[in-house]
This record gives structure tokens, sequence and C-alpha cells, in this order.
């Protein structure tokens, strides 16, 4: 453990300190202070190029930020396991009394297609990652079986299916279902396009993606 | 759920295409065509004010980042619960084969401040909170044990001691052991100071954190 | 004890003589025929790294200094012993009528490490060393207890903690506690990191270490 | 004690920072490194007009301090009470292996005044300083006793004579004669003129203080 640490990481904090940094320093400084009170929670999935902080543009304080494999939000079930995703919604649900939660998915996920592989027949090494996309054998199994839509076709209308199903689990956990009936928080799905920067925001009633003007 | 996309997200998105993107748009299109290929996997915080991409300035395809409560990692132990932050160790890991794990923990955090709280007898609400922090429920007592400590000095001793056990948790996964074994992979620890915007890096023989020059 | 005084110091009394003296001989003299009236008592180490006129850059006739190993205020017991501090602070108080006491202990205390190592079994060779670090006995056992903080952040606790006991045992003298209750006399904490120079002082309500701005 | 920190030594220690402390940047990283090795310990007053390090014109590393009130040195007498100059004086020799040990009074000191007005029947007020005197009661006894000589007379001579009197007691423990026996150690007295900024040192053969060139 002794190796030192990544120089493109000391590279980068030294230009954040030099320049974001200087103009943030007394946000940032407020921010210990005073604690966050971010209006936003967003579940997002860990690949390296989806970072919502960077996508919407936010500065600290601004988002409470959730990131797992394919942004799955698992259904509601309290037990003895440690579920890092349900205690992240529950803390910015409770304690931070977040006003919206955003999942966001994005294209060539490879979680999702991980998920199609499985469907396939082809499941990924590891004694982890084929359990956590259990989560999403149904679907993937439903999309994989319609052999009338391409390969990329599937992929993408499986991401959009995973971030509908990840709202629908949201509102399994009791103390969101009762903050969204009495409108006090708000659910959203986003979809980012990695290859050409768009972002689909989808519309609550109908559960389509589209980009916004 | 019909509610309209928060305005200030939109806003953002505009800004980082109208700014980021564009500079980016190549590096975007090539990490669609190509897939992601980071170096580095961290490990962070879901706290608002501890974005990985913001603290090392680092843009699309650099990091692949797991964020949970508190940053931690829990020991190998897979069953047929979801396990999320282990997938994503396993993903980065197996089949992104990343060279770096960085376990960055923050000052201030509120995953930290509620395992010191459950240690002395104020458990946070909820389901899952109080048995996700189970996880670090061990050495919060011995942290809040010592009484000649401030409440500060506690909070940031616990935090410190968190990134060491993360790091420690994370030897338990043979397929991590094993490359860090080969000197394929290496850990690293990091605590990030809200308030000042410092960076301490940790020590890997001592387990010291220090701020790097 | 016929051997020459040392050079080096008689070239730096040169120095002095040619320099700062020469700028503060009005003040020397003044200070010579008035006597001395310094609002302000430092108790610090012995450390040849913590001189508190360097670190506070402080002129002839501003800090009455008293130095012993670790920065160590014994509790009120006036007893047929020499008590060298409890003299000073009795000078300082009763005779002087300071209005400020500053405990400064600093990083790297060869004197804290002591107290440490004593606490594991090991203890310092010599007659009186070890008694004296009997002072602090019970927080060096306490803060050595926890396995789970470094060395160097043991270290570090206790040098705060030892400030802070000392502050405390400063309440203890009856002329000490009458001065402060009635607003005549104030007492604060500092540490100094000799590593980076910078003081860290105290704050009074919570025990906190900061660094001001 | 929540008072803020006194602001001239916030303002003194910026001084110190803009100043001394860029100059002397790396000899301080380097003396947290590699410990404080200094060759030299100089047991001085607490007075506010005579700080070693100042009138020696010495930087970081090069003093080891001790002062309290005359300066006085104790005769050796390890028994179950607080000793803190001997405690110094051990670290000093035994641990640090100094070379020098310096005793060094100055003119106008208030101990070496109340000593003598304790022998002319006036006791400081207090519960320490009247016990920590009789340390030089008898000296003081004898200088007082001689009314040929001027108020002043008795106290440049008794400040001089303790002096000797700390140095002699310097050699009753038993671990400071053998080195000064085997040549690895050398006591050295010196008496600073508040009034004029001279500095006396005196000479080891005779006890005579004479003006160096």
């Amino acid at each position: 453990m002794a190796e030192s640490f990544p120089a493109f990481l000391l590279d980068g904090y030294r230009s954040f300190m030099a320049g974001p940094y200087v103009e943030e320093r007394d946000r940032y400084r407020n921010l210990a202070e005073n604690g966050q009170h971010p209006t936003t929670m967003v579940i997002a999935c860990c690949d390296s190029r989806s970072a919502p902080e960077t996508i919407f543009d936010c500065g600290p304080g601004q988002l409470f930020v959730m990131r797992n494999v394919a942004n799955l939000v698992p259904p509601f079930g309290p037990d003895a396991a440690y579920h890092g995703t349900s205690s992240a919604i529950e803390f910015a649900v409770i304690h931070l009394e977040v006003e919206h939660i955003v999942v966001m998915g994005h294209g060539r996920c490879g979680g999702i297609a991980g998920a199609l592989a499985t469907a396939a027949g082809h499941a990924p090494e590891g004694d982890f990652i084929g359990n956590w996309l259990t989560m999403i054998k149904d679907v993937a199994g439903k999309v994989e079986a319609n052999s009338l839509m391409t390969q990329t076709e599937q992929q993408t209308a499986l991401e959009r299916i995973v971030i509908r199903q990840s709202l629908g689990n949201l509102l399994t956990f009791p103390f969101v279902k009762e903050r969204v009936d009495a409108g006090r928080l708000s659910l959203h799905g986003a979809w980012f396009d990695i290859s050409t920067g768009e972002l689909w925001t989808m519309n609550g009633d109908s559960g389509d993606f589209i980009r916004p003007d």
C-alpha cells in the first residue's frame, strides 16, 4: 500500500485549488460551517463518463450523489444486510429532506450490457456483479428476447426501462411514497448520451424520454 | 411523477453543453466509440461537498466512481444479497482492470457523525442507515469512548480510521489482494477538508494523512 | 567549568547587538528603568523549535515565558516542595497582573512522545522525567489505548489534550479562577506545527484547535 | 475561556510567517522530520526582557530552553514531587545529549528582588513564590546583611551568586557531573544587563563575570 498517490490526481487537485476553489472558497467555508443542504439527490452510474456534477455543471453543496453500477435502486427491503443504496436514499430523504431525486442512466452502460449478456447466456465473471444484476434480470430477459431490435436498440431500451424500474422501486420506500404523495418530493428520470452529450429527460406521465428544448 | 425536471439542472446542463462539452466533444465521442478505460476507481461519499471529479479536476473517462454514505467498503462476503459496493469494486478491478483504487473520505461527514452519535446512544432514525453504519460500529465505539477528545477531534479521527478500515477491507477481496501483491493494483487513501479545500493523502506505510507539497 | 563560552552564542549575541538591539535600545532602557509590564504569560515547552518570542515575533517586555518539558501545568497544590511552574504562574498573575495566559504546545513533542511510550510500557530513562510525566499519565494511557489511531495521530491528539488539561489545571489555582471569573484574566490554548509553521489556536468553548484566518 | 486569542500575538505570528519563517521553511521542515538536536541548553528567567533566542540571535533547533523564576536549579533530589527544572535538565543531558548548559541571569530580576525583600522581612504575597525562593534564602540573607552595599549592588551581587549556585547545583546531578568530568558537557554562566544590552559571561575558574571583547 506504500505506492505514492497517483500523480494525475495531485495535478488535478492543484488545478482545482488554483482555479475553481479560489472562486468558491467562501462557499466551501459556508458549507463546512452550516452543513450541506442539497435540494437534490442524483442516483447515477459509476461510469467514468457520466459524472452528475460535470453534466449538470453543479458546484459544491448542490447534489447529493449515490453512484452504483447501472444506477439501480433495489425495492424496499430492510433486513440485516448492508444496503448501501437504500441507506443513501434514506439519508437524503429523511435527514437531508431533499426535494428531488433524479435517476440518471446513460448510453453504453457496461452494467446494462452485462445484464443483456447474462440474459443471452453469457454471465459476467465475478462473485458480485452477477447477483447485483439479478435486480434487472426479468426486464433484461424480456428485452433480450425481442430479436427484432438490434443490440444497440436493446441496450438503449433496457437503459431506459431500468431508469423507470428504479423510479418505481423508489416508490416502494414508504418514506419516499409518503413525501411524493404529499408533494414534498418529486422523482425524475434522465438519460445521458455519451456520444453526443445530449441529455434526455423522462416525462413523468408517459415515461418517455425526450430532449428538452 | 409528472413534475417538470428541476430547472437548475437544465440550466446547468446548458452551461455544460455551451462550455466544457464543446472542448471535450471529441473526447466524449471517442469514449463512446471505444468504451471507458479509466485507470482509477474512487470510492467516495455521497456528500454534496466532495465530488471526486471536482476535487481532482477530472474529465470524462478518468474516474470510475462509487459513492455511498461514508465511503464504506464492506469486507468480502458474497451471498444472495445485493452488494452495490462490492459489485462496483469487482467491475472496476476485474472488468476495467483499474490500476488504482482511492478511498476518499472528507471532513464533517454526516455518516461518520451518525456512527459516533449511535455509539453515544443516539442512533439516527430510519430502516437502513443504522444497519449500514454497523460496519463501523466497533471503531466508532472505540473513538467515542475517548472523552478527552472533542467531538470534532473524534469526528476527524474516525473519518481517517474508516478510510483505513475500507482500505483494509479491500484487501479481503481475493481479486484485489492478488493484484496488489502482483504490483498491478495499488490502494490509496485521501481525506478532503471541506472547510479549507485541503486534500490530505495517506501514507501507505504509516497510515498517516499528510498534505502533499 | 573553565571551558570558554560557546562561540556561536557570542557570535549570535554580537548579531543581536549590531541589529535588533540598536533598534530597541530605548525600549530596553525604558524596560530597565520602569520595570517589565507584560500583558501576557506564555507557558511553553523547552523544545528548541518552539520559542514563543520567535513564533509570535515578540520583542523585549512583551511575553513573560515559563518553559518546561511538554508545557505542563500541575494542579494547584502548595506544599513544601519547589513548584517552579506554579511559582511562575503566581508571579505572573499576582505580581505582574497579566491579562492573558497562553499555553502553547507543539507537534513532535518529545515529552508527549515519552508519555505515550510510557503508557505503552517503555518508560524513558532517568530519575525525573518519568515522574514529571505522571501528570499526564491518565490521559496518555487513554490515548495510547486507541490502537486504531496511528502513532502520529495519537501524538497530535495527546498534545492537544495536554494543552486542555493544563488550561483546566490553571483554573484550579484560586487566584487564576477568581480573575477569570471577574473577566480580568483570560486563558488561551495554541499548538504550533513545527513542520509547516502553522499555528492552531484553541476555541475556548469547544476546545477545538483551528487555524486562524 | 471563550475570549478570542490576543490580537497582538496573531499579528506577531503573521509577521513571523511572512518573514523569518519564509527564510527558515526548510530548516523547520528538516527539524520536524529529523528531530531536534540542539547542542546547548539554556536555563533562564521567565522575565519578559531576557529571552535567550533574542539575546543570542538563535533560530529554531539551536537552544533547548528551560525558564523559571530567577533561573534557579534546585539541588539533585529525586522524590515523588514534580520536578520541572530537573526533568528538563535530565531530558537535555540524557536524551538530547547537549554539550553545553548555560545558566543565564539578568539585571533587575524580580525573583532576586523578592529574595532580598524576604530576607529584609517583606516576603512576597502568594502560596508558591516564597517557597520557591527558599532555594536561595541563605545566600540572599548573607547579601542582604551587608548594609555597606547599596540595594542595587546587593541585587546585582545576588543575581550573580545565584547563577554560581545554580551551576553548583547542576554538578550535584550525577549524570551532569559524570559528563562534565568526562569532558562531554560544559557548564557556563551569563548575566544580561537589560539596561545596556550588555552580556557578561562567567569565567569558569574564578566565577567572575566579564564582558567579552
